[in-house]
Parts: structure tokens; C-alpha cells; sequence
């Protein structure tokens, strides 16, 4: 038991206090876990374009002040009551979405999508009582998406945290909390291409890149990129990228500009870029007969996903996928461990490192777009 | 050898000289196979609504005269050079698309759209030659989709003939030629409901309910019928179909209905109507985190299928078949020996059987709407 369970814990943390304003690292009291909840320490965190999405929070109803943070790596530091597979010191990677392992999605061998812990990004609290676990001077600051780790210390339910092998380095493995598994297990798990296949990626960001390396992984042929920013092919090489389309050097559309490449289609496609035209466009580059197209990036809340049914008819088969189909407890550690083996590459989506107080610089990277993941260091 | 081998055979045949027209039962002279076809008597055929579609000819070019029919089933009577695989004697069902086993898709182990004998409903004439076995007086008649089983004898590619045990009754597994066949593969090939799951199934006619067979034989524990004509459940209970749903009987979007009966979604959708509506509620009634909704019936060619991207986000799949993914040579046999072996129950699908001389009755039972599979008899 360490010194500091039961106890409120005085920490950092970076709070944003209002939308689109550069984050205040603050003293946060950080209330001791509940039932089903574990607190953790932090040891890195990364950023993902979620945190900056909802941090700008243009397109939701804003709750703030709140703690950003989804992407980290920590150790566990105390328990709350009937948690029986965590103890403190297991390192464990957070996860904005859990899995009760008791719903029917939890049951079923084919979801991930978990009824009680899906992904929320409207709830600021904890489960257990409907209220936050962080504040400052009695005042609570909200959480986000029950991960909150841009903090030194933070409190999860235990639904939500992935127990991983404690030699597994915590400032590479902690960026496999959430888009780079989205990206690999959307090809590995959803797209599932066969040795020597063909594939298009839509869209080359770390998630893109993240499918990209699945597709290498998985030993394809051919992986064709897709981006309107054509800067991206050359850093996609290492991705495995073979070949580069960019839409904006046709005059065709992009799914014809591929059959052609590939006499008819792709084996398989992955969606990464949420843009509904890429969406139409990966579907319709598949190869009938045997092609599938998977979409992972989140559309506009309007859109419409329009296309002939005749293009379904001709045995195209079109999926979407959540967390890369990944169950959050149950497949991570085994995604580690394909780290650890040296089967999946993960340095090369470690472009940028800040120590936590320059956290404002990991959000300046990301949104000049010339950051893929930039790990951000508690301990400075 | 039989003795009319590399002879023209003179027999009957029921001509469709115009669009819409009743068939005329002529006397047509029927030319020896040539290189990789097959000449074959024909026992038994049955009508399909693909039939009737092109006989009444209002959506595409017309091909007239020509010679329809393609479920059936019939004995070899002679080969043309390079059949090794067949040869007289050998009982068989033509089909309407074929295997040449060497494309890509047949060599996939996931397609069936053979490139070389993939259906082609204009083509009124053999591979080989560019032109029609069939003819009176000299003057050609034209082939429908390399099979016109409505004649005594006829000429098929060897790609297109499946070879079957022998000891199957010709009069009950024609029907595997085409429709049945379709349904049941939608839902056990590509569907693939587990034994427990809850499937629907939109469009109660033949191929609908080859697709409810499917799910009762895959022993899905609720299988709910949604069609617009009511009449139709009693005949479907006993194709398995244990609740029914008709979408005039309700205020709210038919997949709304199906949410609410089944806690979320059905676990699988067959779409068995070309309706494009229908389509959309197929696919949008399905589970999230594991739905699957497939496709089959054929849509208009102006048809858009539309949907909102996120109902594909949270794992559903979408998918389409073309012959319930049967490949015709390799995978027909199997299916014949699931009728052999009690599985699968065809009797239930045959309502009406007609003498050859009087194969228009088999048009007025289907268009007016009470038949499900009518046989044909060629021997009177």
C-alpha cells in the first residue's frame, strides 16, 4: 500500500479553463478512488487531435475547466473497493473508452463498443457517483473521457485501464492508448489484409500511418496513400507507403485513378481522414468480389454516406470500426507485446517530446500539422 | 458415346419470339458443342423472376427470339473438345454464371464474379464462336445467360454446369440453379448467422425465404419476416420465420420497429427485394459492435444507397452478394448433398409443377404472385 492511498493527493495538472485557451498547469486536489476506480500516476502522456478537438471545442457543448489527456502511461498508485486485477505499481496504459467485461458487447467476440463505458466526451465526471475526483479549492474541474491525463496523478474507472507488461517503456507504449491502435487494429483486426494484398490508406496522419504499418505488418504488396498534402508521402515510406495519390493531381475521381493502378481496385482500404468524399471514395476503390473498405475516421455529424448499390452487389464489403476493434483490457497488452518483440514500430510516430510544463508547445505542433505524436514528460 | 454425339438434334423448345409474349413450343435444331461446351437433355427447369424480367424486356435491350431458362437440371449428352471434367451420362445443374477456375475471382477464395462467365444478360450468344447454337429453318435463336434450359436439349459452357450426385432427384434440386441457392448463401456464406442469433429477413418470396432456410438451418433462435404483403407469413413459418413484421403497420421507420423488438438490432439482416428503402432499414436494423446486413436483391439502376456514416462507425457491416457466394463448380455439389442429407428442405419451395407444353401457365402463377418455384416437366 503506498503512503498516499486513501489520501487526497496534491498534484499538477493542466487545466483548460476555457475553450481554445492555452492550458494553466495548477495545483489540483486529487480525490482518492472510489468503488470500481484506481488512481494513477502518470508518467507520460501524448496528445491526440480528440484533445484538441473538444479543447476547441467549436462543434460541442463545452465543459470546462477541465483536464484534457486520453494518450498515457502510468502506475498504479491505489485502489478503490472491488478492484481485484489492478495493485499498485502495475503499469497500466488509460483508455477513453472500457470494457466491463459483463454487457453483451463486452460478451460478444466480435465488439468492443462496451454498453457502460463507451467513449462519452459530454460526461466531466465519474460513474460512480456523478461527480469529479479533481479540484481546486473545493471547486471541481471536470474530467475527459474518463481519462484525464494531463496530470500528474489521475483517477480511472478500472474498466478503462489495460494492465501491460511493466517492462514495456511507458514514453513509447503510452501513445497506444489510442490512435496508433485505432489506425493498426483497423487494418489488422477489421481489414485483415492477406500476405502480398494491395491496400489504400486514406488519409496519412498517425492514424493513417498507424494503419499503414498494419498493412506492413500484415506483409501487403502494395500500400497506396492518399493525402491532399502531398509533404506526407515521403515520411509515409517508412509507414511502408510503396505509392502516393494525391486526389488534387486528377482530373478523375480518386477510386478510378486507383482501379487503374491495380486493374480494377485495391484488396482493402482504410478511411482515416473522416472526410465523407474520402469515405465514398475508399469504398468504391475496392476490388469487387473480395474488397473491403474500412472507415475509422469520424465524420461531420450531417453527413451522408451515399453510393450505388450495385458497387455492394458486386461483393464489396464496407465496415467501420471503433478503437480498431481492440477490447481496451483484453487485446492492449498483446499490442505491447508486438511493441516489445519488435514486430511493431512505434518510434517513428514519436516526432516531438516536451516537458509537462511546455504542454501548450505539443498543442502548437499539432495544429501547425507537423507533429505525428509528441510525447509530453510528467517528471519536468 | 451416345449416337446423337456431333450431330444437330432436333427437339422442342419454348421460343419467346417477342418481348411480353406467350412462349411458342417450336421444334428447334440444336448444334453439337463446340471447344469447352457441353450438350445436355434437360428433365426438369423451373421459372425465375430473372426470367420473366428479361422476357417482359421494359428495362433493357431486348433480345428476341431467344430461348429462357436457367434453373434446371439435366443429363450430359455429349462434350466438345477440352471438357475433361464432364462427360455423358453425368447428371448436372446449369447455372447462370460460371467458374472458369483460372481468373483472379476464382482463384480468390472469396469471389465467385468469374471474369470469363460472369452472367451477361445481352449476350445472346456462345463464347466460343460468337454465335447461337440454336436456330430454326437456319435462322438463329438466341441463348439467355449461356443456359436456355426452356428446350429439350441445350448448350452450356462447362464452366457453367455443375456436376452433381446422381442419385439427387433431378425434379427437386433444379431449383438450386439459381434462386434458392442465392438466398440460402446469402445468409450461410456471407451472413453467417451463430446458432442463437437473431436474424430478419426483408421480402418473403423464394429467394427470402432460401434465406430464412438458411438461418433456420445456422439455428438462429428468431427469425423475423418484414414484407408488405401479410399473406405471406403463414406460408413463411414454415421456412423457420417466427415473427413478422409489416413496415404499412407501423408509424416509425421499419428498422426502428426491429430495434425496439430485439433490445438494439438483429444480430444479422438478408435484403432480399431490390427495394432501396428495403436496403437501408437492412442495414440500419442491425446491431451495433456486430451487425452484419447483406445485400441481395437487385436495385434499380438510378438507386442510391444512402446512409448516415456513423451507423457504419459503430461496427456494422455492410455487405453484397451475388449467388450467395456459391461458386458454381466447386460449391453446387455440397449443396445438393445438404438437400441429400435432410439439412435443407426443398420440397417446401416447390408449389406448382407444369407439363412442358404448358410452361406459360408457370409466367401467369409467378405474376400473379402465388407460386414460389413452379417445375417444369420436359417429358410431356
Amino acid at each position: 500500500m503506498s503512503s498516499t492511498a486513501g489520501q487526497v493527493i496534491r498534484c499538477r495538472a493542466a487545466v483548460a479553463w476555457e475553450a481554445g485557451k492555452p492550458l494553466v498547469i495548477e495545483e489540483v486536489e486529487v480525490a482518492p478512488p472510489q468503488t470500481k476506480e484506481v488512481r494513477l500516476k502518470i508518467l507520460f502522456t501524448s496528445l491526440c487531435h480528440t484533445d484538441v478537438y473538444f479543447w476547441e471545442a467549436k462543434g460541442q457543448t463545452p465543459v470546462f475547466p477541465r483536464i484534457f489527456g486520453h494518450e498515457a502511461g502510468g502506475i498504479v498508485e491505489s485502489v478503490g473497493e472491488g478492484v481485484t486485477d489492478l495493485k499498485p505499481g502495475d503499469h497500466v496504459l488509460p483508455v477513453f473508452t472500457g470494457e466491463c467485461k459483463e454487457c453483451r458487447h463486452c460478451q460478444s467476440e466480435e465488439s468492443n463498443m462496451c454498453d457502460l463505458l463507451r467513449i462519452n466526451t459530454d460526461r466531466g465526471v465519474m460513474l460512480n457517483d456523478g461527480k469529479s475526483r479533481f479540484s481546486i479549492n473545493g471547486k471541481p474541474i471536470f474530467h475527459f473521457v474518463g481519462t484525464s491525463t494531463f496530470s500528474e496523478y489521475t483517477v480511472v474507472h478500472v474498466g478503462c485501464l489495460a494492465k501491460i507488461n511493466p517492462a514495456a517503456p511507458l514514453d513509447k507504449v503510452c501513445i497506444l492508448s489510442c490512435g496508433i491502435s485505432t489506425g493498426l487494429g483497423a487494418t489488422l483486426n477489421v481489414a485483415k489484409p492477406k500476405k502480398g494484398s494491395t491496400v489504400a490508406i486514406f488519409g496519412l496522419g498517425a492514424v493513417g500511418l498507424a494503419a499503414a504499418e498494419g498493412a506492413r505488418m500484415a506483409g501487403a504488396s502494395r500500400i497506396i496513400g492518399v493525402d491532399l498534402n502531398s509533404k506526407r508521402f515521403n515520411e509515409a515510406k517508412k509507414f511502408g507507403v510503396t505509392e502516393f495519390v494525391n486526389p488534387k493531381d486528377h482530373d478523375k475521381p480518386v477510386q478510378e485513378v486507383i482501379a487503374e493502378m491495380t486493374g480494377g481496385g485495391v484488396d482493402r482500404s482504410v478511411e482515416c481522414t473522416g472526410s465523407i468524399n474520402a469515405m465514398i471514395s475508399a469504398f468504391e476503390c475496392v476490388h469487387d468480389g473480395w474488397g473491403v473498405a474500412v472507415l475509422v475516421g469520424v465524420p461531420n455529424k450531417d453527413d451522408a454516406f451515399k453510393t450505388h448499390p450495385m458497387n455492394l452487389l458486386n461483393e464489396r464489403t464496407l465496415k467501420g470500426t471503433f478503437f480498431g476493434n481492440y477490447k481496451p483490457r483484453s487485446d492492449l497488452p498483446s499490442v505491447v507485446e508486438k511493441y516489445m518483440n519488435k514486430e511493431l514500430e512505434l518510434e517513428k510516430f514519436i516526432t516531438h517530446e516536451v516537458p509537462f510544463s511546455e504542454i501548450n508547445k505539443a498543442f502548437d505542433y499539432m495544429l501547425q500539422g507537423d507533429s505525428l505524436r509528441c510525447i509530453i514528460r510528467m517528471d519536468c
